[in-house]
């Protein structure tokens, strides 16, 4: 590990481009000045922004790259016009040549994750990777997984996430054996889809040193807090997600509705303005932008493409903690001895992947 | 359809029992004159509470049963020792037997949807029943499902479920054509599991008179009321209430716990109170109350088990209007021309149930 933590920022991503990656960088550069940036993007666009912002100018290279690859391409066109030669590709390829110690962009999910899968490849060991965020809780934060980057988990690849996601975990806490919970329904004709019965049979049974398995959770365990790490396959995923983001803006919604409807609401609004601040501040969702591709071959952080400077600055944030902590000699070491799932791991898993064959 | 709605109540479910469920029950009698109620349950325990209630009493009858559905029984020990003997059974029965026009239920979901799959059977041509809830929104309510009731479903059962869905929108919405939109996720790299798919295809080609089809929608929409009907399979449902739930619940302790944080902000709150009341009440659970079963030859209602008697009112209420603006002939009406997905749908199917068969 260098003294400095490289960070390959595809500056042409996202509903703003350098207008939001750029001073983004710059914020999280005053919070971390040992980062150093390699700017991918149209350099005659770039050149003007960096003159605007010296410190980010001194603590950065510019590579320029003609192509971008648009927010609503698919990932198959993307890597057809952008492959080699788009700033989001050439920012993945700098971590793969040990340019950079990771890649930052704000472009689309779905293009960063091919791009990232077809250039990196997977860990040793790990199937598919998993998109991973941090979703605030009542306690605090707990990290999600997999929030989009495949449909359907193997019993083993719900183990293997249980394990990168408390390899992350530790980082991120600061905690030596994070809580690890299976996302199931409560249901009780149809607890326990067959994966995930595996999955917390195998990580109850064989145990793992680097993470305490809590059991199964519902889906109202997560902003609650129950556990550090709540690990489910990437459909149900990123509905929770969606489904939680859309209900906090519908809350915040309703209320806001409520005040302006009557003079003494507006009034005792203004009163008690520093608690709706800190609401506020509590529910920012710029404050936890950031997804974390877990299970390849470098770290890769997808911005959200619609976010600001501010929240741009936090997806750099996750990374260079990623990078600074090691996240991915952590993952391989608990790779190493992570539990198995039993022989009928085996039947699952082929059923779930003709699933997949269909789709 | 008789002139009086007949509802027969498994008085011994829920948390609370018959403390909660008759009070519940002359709620809402006051609010529909014309039910009258068959009262499953322990006599010795009901005739003291009709006693205080005589208004309850003169629109009631008891039929006693000595055995009570746990809310921990699985539903394989529910059947075993609760069928035909449990008042949850016998409230079913009445259905059956045409003596009552639905049954309410506060006990155990798993146990109730296998007592009422048991008892009533699936409709003609419905392979799996749905569970459907009421979904507060933006713009009001919104018809979800399935919520839970099975894991899994093919495009067909998907399509089944949007005319099912529909069905029971236009009675709560009074609209002709209910619209009703596919839950997916917006990851473009898997966007659209094949089943979703097909259900889109065969919902966007074939068309049907009772609804207007949308297309696919994303977590965030549910709450945005984007669609009047959200469609998805059990596990994602359920998992998406949860943790709208939680959310919801979660934003609300927040703002208590910034406004306690300070004296000028517990002023403000003072003043300010009838919006945080508009609020409150929008967010009440308890209005929203009431799972409905759907695809059954039956209405089965669901309370939630730990409501109170305004809530279990809110799943009387939601039996009633089932029943009066008959939900089953609407269904049956829907699926003589409900569309069916093409070819490609039978692999997918079969592809389907293996999984089903491994889990």
């Amino acid at each position: 590990m260098s003294s400095t933590v490289r960070i390959a920022l595809d500056v042409m991503g996202g509903d703003h481009g350098p207008d939001v990656v750029l001073p983004g960088a710059e914020i999280a550069l005053v919070r971390h000045p040992d980062i150093r940036y390699l700017l991918f993007g149209d350099e005659a666009r770039i050149r003007p922004l960096l003159a605007a912002h010296p410190r980010l100018a001194q603590a950065s290279q510019i590579i320029h790259t003609d192509v971008v690859v648009r927010m609503d391409d698919k990932p198959s066109q993307a890597l057809r016009h952008g492959r080699r030669v788009s700033s989001m590709w050439k920012a993945i390829d700098a971590v793969r040549l040990h340019e950079a110690d990771c890649a930052v962009s704000a472009g689309n999910t779905g293009a960063l994750m091919a791009m990232a899968k077809v250039n990196l490849k997977t860990m040793a060991g790990i199937d598919r990777p998993a998109i991973a965020c941090l979703w605030p809780t009542m306690c605090g934060e707990s990290v999600v997984l997999d929030v989009g980057a495949s449909i359907g988990a193997s019993g083993q690849h719900l183990v293997d996430m249980a394990v990168m996601g408390a390899a992350m975990a530790r980082i991120v806490f600061d905690i030596e054996r994070p809580t690890v919970g299976l996302l199931n329904v409560g249901v009780e004709e149809i607890k326990g889809v067959e994966e995930v019965k595996e999955a917390g049979t195998a990580l109850r049974e064989s145990g793992h040193p680097g993470l305490a398995y809590h059991g199964f959770v519902e889906g109202d365990d997560i902003g609650r807090g129950t556990v550090d790490v709540v690990v489910t396959e990437g459909f149900s995923g990123n509905i929770a997600l969606k489904t939680a983001e859309g209900t906090a803006k519908q809350v915040a919604d309703y209320l806001r509705a409520a005040i302006n409807r009557s003079l003494l609401a507006k009034i005792g609004y203004l009163l008690a303005r520093g608690a709706f601040n800190a609401l506020r501040e509590k529910l920012d969702p710029r404050k936890s932008n950031g997804g974390v591709f877990l299970g390849l071959n470098g770290v890769v952080i997808k911005s959200h493409g619609g976010t600001d400077a501010e929240g741009f600055a936090s997806a750099v944030d996750i990374g260079y903690d990623m990078v600074r902590y090691q996240l991915l000699s952590r993952i391989a070491a608990g790779m190493n001895d992570r539990p198995r799932v039993g022989a009928r791991a085996g039947a699952a898993a082929s059923a779930s992947a003709e699933l997949q064959v269909s789709s």
